[in-house]
């Protein structure tokens, strides 16, 4: 290992001496993404598209299962139909980007490259919806959207990034109410049971929430590093959007209403979450349910007679229960080892002249590097059991982790002394003053990061101003 | 039957009376589209982008299946890496959209929204390709691009459209040659054998082809008013933006040698020939391998008891081998009727107590209206049998509706005379000079569609200027 791991180090840098770089690292080494020509692009490459693809099929069918279809909303918004909600327009007009040529013609009005898309959704909406017969409408689209950002960073923070974005319009409030929840839901089961990161499920404070919403619901995970990142957001926007954009509908006594409406987002941002959270300093480990190649079979001393017609033969055999690949090129298998590594392949499968002779194969899981000899009647069955095992071991590292990392505090110098020894979540009482959560973010560099479904006391008192405590919230440095 | 014409007569203008007000009515009526704030951009609905999906799936696997991966470049392009490569340029150039600003900020040069992302890739390649053992690179996107038309039409022509745009390079012109080929049957293949739309399959005139190509292969179908379509198109860049883009690598002796390059497209255009191939002045007609629906069951006489149960007995047992919908509204079957049938769904299925009774439903093809009663123990397989009879008949149908409007012509007096009278393809010989298909485009409207693969000599001389003749052409009217 000694030497393996030198190469490493000269090859990525260490997570210790430099997260930020350690992570710039991963991803180019680990061939998910290049950067554009234009300032903050991104371009995804194969292996980084393959994995996005996965998350995206398996969060697809589950906002299918749920009711919602999907459409093709346009790239394009005109700027007067952006300015309709006062607070959205606010939010996202400093990071809109503008086009105002079509050809050699000036337009007479600019368009926006849409930021997200409620306006859209609206004015569809305002057109579409009549009765109460129409409701709910449950419409999700996967676009990819531009924010004119300053500072940007692949996948964490793109000018141009890939998302799903739910729109949907209910007849109540209440409906409205259950719908950012369950979509919520949704986002924790996909991120929890696929790529295997714990969440916190909460609320966003009103300084936090999304320009236009109601609130905000939202997903937080915990990276490596102990900084916090926002995994996914579900919008309660009850009749607001409504209102600036003349949604009604007539209910079962004839009479006109707002509707009331969501939107809800996950992106490619995740992707960032994927490598900050299971990443090592070998590279990237990816969970077996959203590998692209589950297992890689590498053949040992390939030229020797029969060990490439075995290893094809377990390609084979195990092609049809998981994704395996077989790499029978002529690197080095030290190579070959390396380079599955730095992807993150779970499973390493070797086979040589002397395993044959055995009749039994080598397992090497990439999350611990524990090395098992399977017999090859058995390699089959072992192989699934074992990326099970994988999947629920990284889960559960991650949960340790976040624990290990979730701290508590009552005063603002236990908060500040506490961020700065362990990083991570601080959980703190607040007494619902945005001055107080202003303070901390100045004093701290600690945002709120929500506000948790599961509420407990751990103070009378608001960490900052010491007056009266309403609720708990988790703070934690954010990317 | 009667009555129930005449609801859609007034729901849909007749094909014969105006091609194009059917064309929009069966788009807009059928549920798949609506228009964007924006000129020429269009919101794909829940049925239409069902549909697509269905195509995009199956020829995404396809595409994966002949060893390309998917990946996503940026949607922004530098003015100044669009104009590489000179004809590309003066292609799209007079259709770009231009983003200027970015927030409030001047940018210091334009950006591009992409009409097309050659000069994306091939900046990529030139940068990441270094050696032999990097070839071929097989790259495929999902994307959508912008084109600012003049005069735009739901899918046929918008000013944001929805494809996939593949983009390789190769070692040798060889190879290259090769793998145009290959994507263009693959085209054919998926709207042959899923759309039910029978090609042409050829290269384009240097007048027609792609701005930048060597050549241009294209499969072209025909409409039901005899106009043609351009379906899919596959390029082949020969060494041309390698040079542009200095993209080379080194050969197995060392030396430094040009990759050969292709681009192949599909998009949402093929959802018009769709339409326009297999609808009819009931509505749309979608062929059952692509339809997100392929049978709907519409209980008769629902109150009655027992109906609804077996009715949802049947959806059960169905969903288990087909796509099976149940519509058991309180709206009047006759209005599901026409619903489902401007909806172009391939198979209604309907049971009443009647029905029950006898132990049978009733099958009803949205293609040519046949009904046929099918006893219950029967229905699985004979539902499954239908719907490939219907895919089958579909594809004969528009097959004989080609063969029927294919005509020749020796003389442009010929020409023009059929060309009134029967509109769709005319093959004649042509010289091989862009004057002559100038001349016959100003005096006829017909363009050249394709030098077909399968050649015959039907005579000796251009059928404009009248010397020898180097090649047959297919003309028509075409989107």
């Amino acid at each position: 290992m000694g030497k393996k791991n030198k190469q490493f180090v000269e090859k990525i840098t260490a997570m210790e001496d430099d997260f930020a770089k350690w992570y710039t690292d991963v991803v180019k080494q680990a061939d998910l993404v290049d950067y554009g020509q234009v300032r903050g692009t991104m371009i995804i490459k194969p292996y980084g598209y393959a994995i996005w693809e996965n998350i995206r099929n398996e969060l697809d069918k589950m906002i299918k299962d749920t009711g919602h279809s999907n459409v093709a909303f346009p790239l394009f918004i005109p700027e007067s139909l952006l300015q309709k909600e006062k607070d959205h327009v606010e939010g996202f007009a400093p990071e809109v980007a503008w086009v105002t040529h079509g050809g050699d013609e000036e337009l007479t009005e600019r368009i926006a490259v849409r930021p997200t898309s409620e306006a859209l959704f609206c004015d569809y909406y305002s057109k579409n919806i009549h009765s109460y017969r129409d409701l709910p409408m449950l419409y999700n689209q996967w676009a990819n959207v531009v924010r004119w950002e300053k500072t940007t960073r692949p996948f964490l923070r793109s000018s141009e990034f890939h998302w799903q974005e739910g729109h949907t319009a209910h007849a109540t409030d209440e409906d409205a109410s259950k719908e950012t929840e369950r979509m919520l839901g949704v986002y924790a089961d996909v991120v929890e049971k696929y790529l295997a990161i714990p969440v916190l499920r909460g609320r966003k404070t009103d300084k936090e929430k999304f320009a236009g919403a109601n609130y905000t619901l939202t997903i937080e995970s915990l990276m490596h590093d102990g900084r916090a990142l926002q995994s996914g957001t579900s919008h309660h926007f009850g009749s607001g959007f409504a209102e600036a954009f003349d949604i009604t509908y007539l209910d079962e006594n004839g009479e006109s209403q707002f509707v009331h409406q969501t939107s809800w987002g996950l992106s490619t941002r995740i992707m960032g979450g994927l490598i900050m959270v299971h990443g090592d300093n070998r590279g990237l480990v990816v969970p077996p349910r959203i590998a692209p190649t589950q297992a890689m079979i590498v053949p040992v001393a390939q030229h020797k007679e029969g060990v490439l017609d075995k290893a094809y033969d377990l390609r084979d055999q195990l092609k049809k229960v998981i994704r395996v690949g077989i790499d029978a090129s002529d690197k080095s298998p030290g190579w070959k080892f390396n380079e599955y590594e730095m992807k993150g392949i779970p499973i390493r499968i070797e086979i040589g002249p002397k395993d044959i002779e055995k009749e039994q194969a080598v397992i090497v899981r990439r999350d611990i590097g524990d090395k098992e000899f399977v017999a090859l009647s058995e390699l089959e069955a072992r192989v699934v059991e074992v990326l099970e095992e994988i999947q629920t071991s990284l889960f559960e590292k991650a949960l340790a982790h976040r624990t290990e990392r979730t701290s508590v505090a009552t005063t603002l110098e236990e908060f500040k002394q506490t961020l700065d020894e362990k990083q991570g979540f601080i959980k703190a009482m607040w007494c619902g003053d945005q001055a107080c959560e202003e303070k901390i973010k100045e004093e701290t560099m600690a945002t709120s990061r929500c506000i948790p479904f599961e509420q407990e006391k751990i103070a009378d008192k608001c960490v900052c101003c010491g007056t009266e405590a309403k609720e708990l919230v988790y703070w934690a440095k954010a990317y």
